[in-house]
């Protein structure tokens, strides 16, 4: 049953108002509840359709070509809260209530760490 | 002259620690001051090399293949604050200062507007 902020339990949700890519997925920025940006991963229409009926996020992952499910080995689970497409349908925005130590496999809360600095 | 945090004036950045795709492209998460995700859009080195360079943003646009300057027209300028990658580099963050109406061409704020719900 889902919690996603605006889905009555039960409702149906769609997939189709997303703009998949040429590759079938589309980046989603997955963001904490105080909006810090967690992480980017991707999602095809099925890994989509994952999030929405557990209310838990799916990703497809580009290098093994299979379906993740977040925090299903870590425990750093993301409990969704909502999500959202920009003007043109091809990004996502996904609101998550984060459990565990964070996204990031590293043990960091956001996985964006690294300035982009140095001598080029 | 940057004026992005951590960068001294004239000092030289590397795009190196980016992990760029195969077809030279990154995604790069737009969030102004507040951490709000105001638009998504894509970066080759080019690009970031421009963004770094300028302070301001600039995109690579897949539909167009060109590069595109952020408000360039609109005057809706992003003043980049910092540019940060993921625990993998093949993402980029970039906090800014939203100039203008807004990061969206509607004329809202943000981008990401629309909510994923529906019949399927």
């Amino acid at each position: 049953m889902s919690d996603i902020e605006g889905v009555a339990p039960g409702e149906a949700v769609s997939v189709d108002v997303v703009a998949f890519g040429p590759d079938g997925l589309v980046p989603a920025v997955v963001v904490d509840e105080d909006d810090q940006v967690l992480m980017l991963a991707y999602m095809d229409a099925e890994a989509l359709r994952r999030t929405l009926r557990d209310g838990r996020t799916w990703f497809y992952s580009r290098s093994r070509r299979t379906y993740w499910a977040k925090g299903e080995t870590s425990g750093a689970v993301q409990e969704v809260r909502s999500v959202t497409t920009d003007c043109d349908g091809d990004a996502l925005l996904v609101r998550v209530r984060q459990r565990g130590v964070g996204a990031c496999h590293t043990g960091a809360w956001s996985c964006f760490m690294h300035p982009v600095l140095g001598q080029s």
